[in-house]
């Protein structure tokens, strides 16, 4: 476990120098097990458990919460970019399905199909009766039922360009699950936009690239290298498919949302077509994008540590949690001085006080593992000097400070909440990129346990892929930031100007 | 057709009066065929559309935009009232919606039953493979899945209550379909909470109650009285349902939305005990509640007239919009027009210029067919005279106004609006409740051909309903609001104090 040591070192340390603790509120920390631990955050956070379903997940309250965050800020920036919100039917008709092939083999291996219409007593079990003419697959992905109304929409070059984004459930039939990276059922926007120009819909498809670069980079402070995937890799059906390929603390990928140019392929398969400006008819140029919960996975993959989560402000569904210490005799007193910091709070401050009853220490190691920036505990003292006793959540730091002090610094304190989550991120992840001439050295990185993303120059072809299943790592993007030198493809020795990303992924 | 002309000489005529115009912006009258109106105003106002998958519904962008609004302002009063959303899944296994005998029996028979879990090539055709071992339901409620989660989450008294709420698609297997009235997939949320007492929880079933009534009174102006449903006509597995019954304006019911106390049986069902304060072992008592895409459908039967869409403020995606008349040598001097007259608008309101490229006059109607509050048509006479032209499109009063006027009056004309939609909606309805004190003077009503909600005397007991199916009516519900006398009931002859209403229904 080298490799883990190793982010260990680099990243846990740096934060634990500024820690007056030595326990962690976790069980397992990240360099022992990073996949026990991950489990572990998200259940000291609350955010989510396995259904009894197969491969369904429950996202609780404080979960959803955060994907709430979510959706209204990237729903704002859809709607200032003229999009709007719509919905289209869960159920796809297998044989709609059908009609652009290589969709269909992209996805009909991992499909619910609903074959009746109802359930009857039968031996004394329930079973499905009432059979459908036409199997329906639960969306996996809406092009094809989305493109079929487009067809109707779009009749002259007027109506052009549609610009759609619905926010709903989908499913994909995977065998193996984890909580928010890889669900049977998952939450998501699809964006679905149709043009009347293969330049207009080029450039759609690349400023929603930029959106997605801007949410998780800037507003979710997730590392993230922006590019486009290979050929080989591509959106079943697309033409070219952009993507950000997100750098976990173990060093893996996580492809954190993508935005693809269809060209004409899902226009021609389901009748986009409409009459041109000169008259004739043609066939639209579409764009398809999307970003899910698996986010929620980068997220906590990304920022957490081992006393649990670490959330940027935007998405935190409570920047500041007031704890009152009480003891019977003085409850009052400290409850007021509680609510009187509340109300002396900026209004873009979420803040709460909890006052259930139960142990105040038990509390705050609750909100630590749940992420909240600061954590105060209110007790006698606080109301005698006329203080607040804060923790900062990133640094464990614990310090008394005068209310007044407290108040008017918070908005200053979340942006330096900010810029030491994304600094210590940045930093992290930047160290961890490295770059590579030969295949030997590809394989003597991965083969000696060291993880990150490894950059190193490549064709562009499909040739020798094999080499890199041998290593578990596949390649990720072709980053938008080309070095533009000339050297030797790693896999065939060609000569090539291509940069890429190489790495294991989630 | 007597009962339609009658409702049209009370209504139609009202506003009718104050019409400059002769036409009608739809091909057909609420008077000639509702029915036919009604999916008129739908397709006029392009607010959705059938899909190409049986009894599925698009809704299309306007139509979604009034849901958004509709979404938001449940939403915040769900979470003023202490509740948190989350995310449960779509799939319910059949065994455990077994569970619950009614329930299961409610709802076995219209239900989409996933059976595999990928297609394959088979002759040429995409049919269903790998077969799951249990048939899942896709969820037409979720009582038993959140319910499940219920169970692991609730321990002791301390866990109590739990106060979810889930916005969410569901699956209801309807035969026959109609756009947002009743489609195989709908939009809804549902809440359902967790209580330590019966009492609190028949509270907190009352209290959405009230919320519902508030929402689709108060703030969508549809008229509505609220009670309780007749035992026989509960939701599936409750103890009570409460409903508000709302009057269309063609006299028939439609059940807008419902609250359940649930009682102990779904805490049965699945197992949600906790420890309670005495040490003891307890079932939870639990509700549900809901309202769905249904209600645009009611909001449509009972404001739109034979022009098209009518929208209270509150749910309007637009208030105003600015339609410029443009001839080509003057069309910056009158864009600018239309821009200063969006920058004045005060904040509250929701404005839009419409500057594409297709006739003025088309453009007029269109947004009368959708039903915007306010369409102002702004040309060379408007920019010289400095007025705004603005038809209401309540009254299709059609006037000049002096722009500094029309910007400081248009908060309180919105207002007037409001007024107008609801006085309107209120008067016509009142006067469509009929006292009636025996079977007799029902049956006479109804085969009249009049409309609207009857009042009359029942017993609460379910003998001789059959009465009732011969006149193709029901009884809505037993309201609120009792008269406490006493009387005959007009189904048995019995002596009782109840209140019913009897209607036709959606």
């Amino acid at each position: 476990m080298e490799n883990v040591l190793d982010f260990a070192s680099v990243y846990c340390k740096q934060l634990d120098k500024r820690r007056s603790m030595t326990r962690h509120a976790l069980k397992t920390s990240r360099s022992e097990d990073f996949a026990t631990w991950y489990q572990e955050v998200i259940t000291g956070a609350d955010l989510a458990e396995n259904a009894n379903v197969r491969g369904c997940m429950v996202i609780k309250p404080y979960g959803y919460a955060i994907w709430e965050r979510m959706q209204r800020i990237l729903d704002d920036k859809f709607k200032e970019l003229g999009h709007t919100n719509a919905y289209f039917p869960l159920f796809i008709p297998a044989d709609l399905f059908e009609r652009e092939a290589e969709h269909v083999a992209g996805f009909a291996k991992e499909m619910a199909i609903v074959t009746h219409h109802r359930l009857e007593q039968k031996d004394g079990k329930l079973v499905p009766a009432g059979e459908l003419e036409t199997p329906l697959a639960v969306r996996p992905t809406s092009e094809m039922i989305i493109g079929e109304s487009m067809a109707r929409w779009a009749k002259s070059y007027r109506d052009l360009p549609i610009l759609l984004n619905q926010w709903c459930n989908v499913v994909r039939w995977e065998m193996r699950t984890r909580l928010f990276l890889r669900t049977a059922e998952f939450l998501w926007q699809e964006g679905h936009t149709a043009h009347e120009t293969e330049d207009e819909a080029r450039k759609e498809a690349l400023q929603m690239h930029e959106v997605y670069k801007w949410f998780i980079c800037d507003v979710l402070k997730i590392f993230g290298i922006p590019g486009k995937k290979p050929e080989y890799d591509k959106f079943a059906g697309a033409v070219d498919t952009f993507t950000v390929e997100a750098m976990m603390q173990d060093g893996k990928a996580l492809q954190a949302a993508t935005s693809h140019y269809l060209g004409q392929n899902f226009a021609k398969a389901v009748g986009i077509k409409f009459q041109g400006r000169d008259g004739s008819l043609q066939y639209a140029h579409t764009t398809s994008w999307g970003l899910s919960t698996r986010i929620i996975g980068g997220l906590i993959m990304s920022h957490s540590d081992d006393d649990g989560l670490n959330l940027p402000s935007a998405v935190a569904p409570y920047h500041v949690v007031i704890i009152p210490m009480i003891k019977n005799e003085n409850s009052r007193e400290i409850m007021e001085y509680c609510h009187k910091i509340k109300s002396m709070l900026p209004g873009s401050i979420r803040c709460f006080i909890d006052a259930k009853e139960y142990s105040a220490q038990n509390k705050k190691w609750d909100y630590v593992r749940k992420g909240i920036p600061f954590i105060l505990e209110i007790g006698n003292k606080e109301v005698d000097t006329g203080d607040a006793c804060i923790t900062k959540r990133l640094t464990m730091e614990k310090q008394n400070m005068p209310l007044n002090e407290f108040v008017s610094s918070i908005e200053k304190m979340l942006a330096d909440h900010d810029d030491l989550l994304h600094k210590s991120n940045s930093d992290f992840c930047n160290s961890r990129i490295t770059q590579v001439s030969s295949y030997d050295e590809l394989y003597a990185f991965f083969k000696s346990g060291k993880t990150g993303f490894v950059k190193a120059k490549w064709s562009g072809c499909a040739s020798n892929l094999e080499k890199l299943d041998e290593l578990a790592i596949s390649i990720r993007c072709i980053p938008t930031e080309q070095s533009g030198t000339i050297g030797k493809c790693i896999l065939t020795g060609a000569n090539t100007t291509i940069d890429a990303i190489f790495a294991k992924s989630y």
